[in-house]
């Protein structure tokens, strides 16, 4: 088992229940989350040691906030309290023929007001991966300086470095976006990354569309940024708000897909992405060959898909029975 | 924008919860509805300007029925109050292969025991359209003549009539349905008829069955009909309690149908043939061509099926961008 | 209308609601049932005159078996009450990709304690059927004896056994379910067994794979066990937790199938077998053919999963208006 | 032990919950009853064989009140299927400073149509005790006569009659009820009335106010009617809707009252004096003595107020052990 | 009945629910409210007609607070759309012992972000009284200016303005807050203060306790600012968080007091001031003398209490009812 | 800040909600604690370092007992894993004259069944205070003699020991608990007994009632156990489920008595004692006087009856803040 570090920010997700819109919610769902907490999260479930750098303000959110992460198990030791506020966004759940809908309510955070690393020196400390994302560098120009001393700090301490492109549309532009991966990028090691994301963000020229095709954008990206050993992501045929197809898709000197999972009904699909990239992660922690890492990230996602929250509550055991036995049998 | 009055009953719906039948419901779901208060508040959410005429008793039943038309934007300034009892029905919501199952408690309502005009002169004031529906008609013989008397008012003002004929088996028989019809559809300019209705009310002969057939009842009702300029009705395909597809279909000098939906799962079909009317009429008002037309209502009714309550909730961007970017695709 | 005793086990269900898994589960939902209590249910519900045989501890947990009992319509008088406690599980239910899971809490319940007849004599007075299963001699070597002593008991008296094998993997191993049937079966007139217990249980041989082949099971079955008379079972193609297609099978001096009913989604499957069989029995009691049978028998397992807990809620008539009708039309 | 029947209208009662109003309520807590079914069920919880007659619609709500009456261990088997409606009423349910709020829907219910009798003649075969209420005398002229009817064929029976007035301001005025009930009483052998009744609808004159009041009255009421043996009814002081005392009072060759119960906080008054009855009626039925009788009803009916719906849901142990405990003290 | 507009903050509101703290909810109720709002709603429930000014931002959670204003009668015209974000905060519900918890997250609302009168000129046209508070006057210095500016305005339309001073010290200082109200309070005609407020905020030199000091303070308080008219507020005894005692206080020309009222349990105390506000302002507007003015309005605030929410959703009818009879009994 | 270890029983909690009883829950809340798990919690709470030790199920109920106890911030590395089941019990939970009723279900449970030391060597090592209980006495012989062993290994380590004795009438007779407290109290130096453990289960004559007796019984324990060092227990008056009086009693070389807490309403007492017990601890380990001691540790427990659960959520500087603010103020 490795010992990883995930570095990010948390929200309070409100979310309306099946069937409302946030004009008729007389209650919202309360999850508290974030890419990087969900993949540390999915980690401790699969036995690693974990530990969760973010920032949360001194009051009942944020001590929830560190209740939660210690109850799955993640060491909350490095999650710094002050600031303003937690950040927030409310959830309109889909369903059928209905999208999800998302307010964002999360400028002004603690976390995201950091403008210099405020953590003590030894939070890699013995950490075989890091683990960043792209949101982070969208919060303001000094995150993204900060990420590079990150990135930069981790590889002297030894340490592998994976980020998460994670591009979100309504934080910054495209061509923003594009700016602080260029600089970012030369530090990973592992990288989710799609063929939209090497497009649009990373200047990769658009090819004619065939059936493989990911894997030619996973090509370019390795050809421009050679630092990165593995790349990631998952491809989804969305019928519905509650029907998807989900395959997992990975590159490391080579190009490897899981098979396809049909995910039906869904019952929260926020967090799906973060499983995929925690089995990502595992699978490398304990020398998983291509085939299998993809296999056991995918499988992880589709479960992740079931559950209620943003985190994955599914342990290493649970993702491979699933794997073997396939869905819907009781054992009795 | 418009200017639409609706007149008919509005009732109280009390509801099973899924996976529970009424005999095993410890709570029963409230929604306030009626088609004509359903056409309504959809209208009112377009941004037309929208009056909706009935009649409720003088309880917290009856005021709770005015604040929710009032929420919804509708004027609820012709809501008379009086009379016995709020009509209620309880409905056993379906799921899979158990089909929903209904219980009418409506007998002796506030407004079924109309039976003389108690509206001021000026309800139709200024109205484009003025929408009613069979329902009504079934209430009572007065109510028939009730329904004649404001069609012809409508038309002196410069009102179009739209009539749903909504045929509802346990109301009244298809003899004195086709009857009443028969006084009723001379006076009807837009009218929401199908198949079924042609045969079994209209006294359409039947014919061979064929792909394209409904177009040929819609053609036989304007020729017996020529003062109905529009007819339109959806075609439901029905897989289950949780899974219809749903194509619209209009005929307005010519034959129009919409592209298929599939609707799965189905949160609550309640009020989706109202959905559809009001997109007919939000579409009329706004000056859509037919193929325009018909393709809006039936994404307005598409979307009706995924939330609780009778009440369309969807506003017509919203609509609008449903229909350009497909289902469950969340934006973030 | 027949009369029918079944006599087993009750236990307290307590389930996780949709989307949660038991760590995070505030709450559990609470249902009594068990295979013989569960047939007899839906027996009741179908008119006949049953009565349950149980035991149930002296507390709050027992008597409201009891009234459970009683409110379906079932005799509950030769409910014995006393014992260490009332048996539990814990049911995470399952959706989509992710199967359901139970933790068995049963060892040491008052009904699994019975070591000898505590019943008066007149249980089976004037009983046409009555109805046993596997888990019952499962319990203890002095339950599967008793199972035998009611057994010859009830032919003593001129009334048919009916036999459900129902497997539980984790009550006892396949050598000892083996021996007790093989000791059990020469009494049995009416059993559900299938392809499965037929090869692991029943020391037939396993045939090449071919379409029809439980026929030929049905077939070397009652070639060994001559008394057996009648053989059901269901066939289910599990394409998820929340999607099965489900058809039923029956051998009756030849084989006989039911249509497939595509069951989705699936609101709770426990008791769906137990709906099968008392579907069966029914048929029995009241002289349908065997396609009839295996029709009615199939439908009223059908609409089992459509509701929340171990009973059947539905009436002859109403498994028969689904039959004709199919599935999600409303009545109104 | 003894045997009752008890004859009077079930109503379906929807509740809102706690600090709601109707107009803010999204859903409605459902419960079954009626004071004569409430106290046919106290009895059965005490041990009796009890019958409840009345009638309900062949529809789902008929059958879930067999269900409830069924479980309660009440012989349904004198419930009448059939007529036109349950009845209904909403309960806005109050809390300290906001008294409750009750909306009647229940005219023309299956029940209260009934114009003559309906049942078979042995439907008083066998019992001890007859009990109906003044609320049966209101629905109608006909179901006055009912009443006597009834009333006389008791007697015929060798069964006493027990009546409770429960005057219902808006089903009946005092005039009327006052004119009936001076038909009903002289056929009464225990009866249920209060200083306000006795003034107001019995015609005793109203006496210069003092502490042991009731007994007067009590003694009124028996020199007019002496048929009548026993006279009981409680006092009670309302603090809040969330806070009364209450206290037991008894006629019956002399006057009894039992010590005064504190009630904070309510869950739910309805049924309250029909546990009350019900503990009158079980201890003439076993025999207690005029201070025993008072003692345990009052107790019952202090119960009551601690659970949800009409039926009170204790045994006689349970209503015993209350009474030498006292409040709140866990036995574990 | 009179014209009023009401001008100030709407928020949302997250509480939890009862016994549960912010860490161990998986959900909280949404109200949305304020004290202008509340005022606003209770004013219109008393059958005046209001207008709220606000501005809300362009998301779902603004056009539900548009949804929420209409619903209760009040006129939403001219609630602005624009701006960041809704104001939020986090209540922590009190019960017994535990006394609430307030987590405000309301800095850089769409409202508090407002710098200059963006509303039409004809805002105040044809008002009795504009009714504003101190909260906005805490949200920046601007807004201070602004109130000043709409209170001048209303004084050349010959309207009354209404001021409470609703001091949070979480949003100001004392000294900060004293220093505006001595700008403010020149142009107000009806406040809300207390004897706090005198002291700490109004520079009123403290005195030595007596039974009617209230009185003396009300007094100094319209010495200093003589434009004041009219001086109220509610005095609270605090026995837990559940248990208070109200009285309300009023100096017009002269001190007057309500009865106390005992609330116990109270559901939900946010809103119960303005409920106060509102009813004293009813009062005014119907000419009620003094005495009937505070008896009302307490009446009024008791009330609110009890029911979830800000917003007091009863009648004018409804109070005097509950003057009249009292708490706890109901009528049926 | 200290370090200690309790050690104990967890079980799972299945309680009903308020107005429910058990034969009238469809579900049940879950919540897991016991005695020595829940003071382990409130100290962590209050700042200490904590390790529970207890032996769970290898099942998802024993996995949530860690996550729980990880989530309050406690170290579960000392949770043994294994044996048969998890102890439960069933709560119906008393309001206002309706006392709580208890269904054990504890029996054979996973710590039950332990009977030798299956710790590590280290599990007391650092160890300021080892907290133990009388029920792990009662729940077999051979844990009795471990409770000793591991008094002694604490003393040998130079940690304290605490004893609550916790008598349950359920588990034990009082000869029995009497002989196993015999001996066992020569080994501890803190302990929580109360007038009736002195009576009736620790051999100590009886004394005339007096005001303050419970003093001359700690006096005459210690001076029959002059080992302990420290007595100390609640005295509750119980006015009904809902409404207590609390007041803490102390003895340390001399009195100490709280003044009287009013609990009303009790949203749940489960644990109150375990509160009070770590408020002892607590302020033994921070050095407070007697006085305070008590005083602390009886608004700790209040404070627990204000939420739902076994554990006491309020940190040191809420308990304090309680004590000087009181009841019921918001502040805002």
């Amino acid at each position: 088992m490795g010992k990883v570090v995930t570095l990010g920010e948390i929200m309070l997700r409100l979310s309306t229940t099946v069937g409302e819109r946030i004009s008729t919610s007389r209650s919202f769902q309360a999850h508290y989350g974030g890419g990087e907490a969900n993949v540390a999260v999915s980690l401790a479930n699969f036995g690693h040691q974990v530990t969760f750098a973010t920032k949360v303000p001194d009051n009942s959110l944020g001590m929830t906030v560190i209740q939660q992460i210690r109850r799955a198990g993640v060491d909350p030791s490095s999650i710094l309290v002050g600031g303003p506020r937690l950040g927030t966004y409310y959830l309109e759940a889909g369903i059928g023929s209905r999208a999800a809908k998302v307010i964002y309510d999360r400028a002004g955070s603690s976390f995201a007001e950091i403008c210099k690393n405020e953590w003590p020196d030894d939070l890699l400390e013995g950490a075989d991966i890091l683990h960043l994302s792209g949101i982070t560098a969208a919060l303001s120009p000094q995150w993204c300086e900060l990420l590079i001393e990150f990135m930069q700090l981790a590889h002297q301490k030894g340490c592998k470095v994976s980020f998460d492109i994670n591009y979100r549309g309504n934080l910054w532009s495209q061509a923003a976006a594009g700016d602080a991966l260029a600089r970012l990028l030369p530090h990973v090691d592992y990288c989710s990354a799609g063929k939209l994301d090497a497009i649009y963000l990373l200047g990769i020229e658009e090819r004619a569309s065939s059936d493989g095709e990911v894997m030619d954008y996973y090509q370019a990206i390795q050809e421009k940024y050679p630092s990165i050993e593995l790349l990631y992501s998952t491809k989804r045929v969305v019928h519905s708000a509650s029907s998807h197809e989900l395959t997992g898709t990975l590159w490391q000197n080579g190009y490897y897909e899981s098979v396809t999972h049909r995910l039906n009904p869904i019952v929260d699909r926020v967090g799906g992405g973060d499983a995929f990239s925690a089995g990502i992660l595992h699978g490398l922690l304990t020398g998983k060959n291509p085939q299998e890492l993809v296999d056991f990230a995918t499988a992880a996602a589709a479960l992740k898909h079931t559950v209620h929250g943003d985190a994955n509550l599914f342990t290493a055991q649970e993702v491979e029975a699933y794997m073997s036995n396939g869905s819907g049998v009781i054992s009795r």
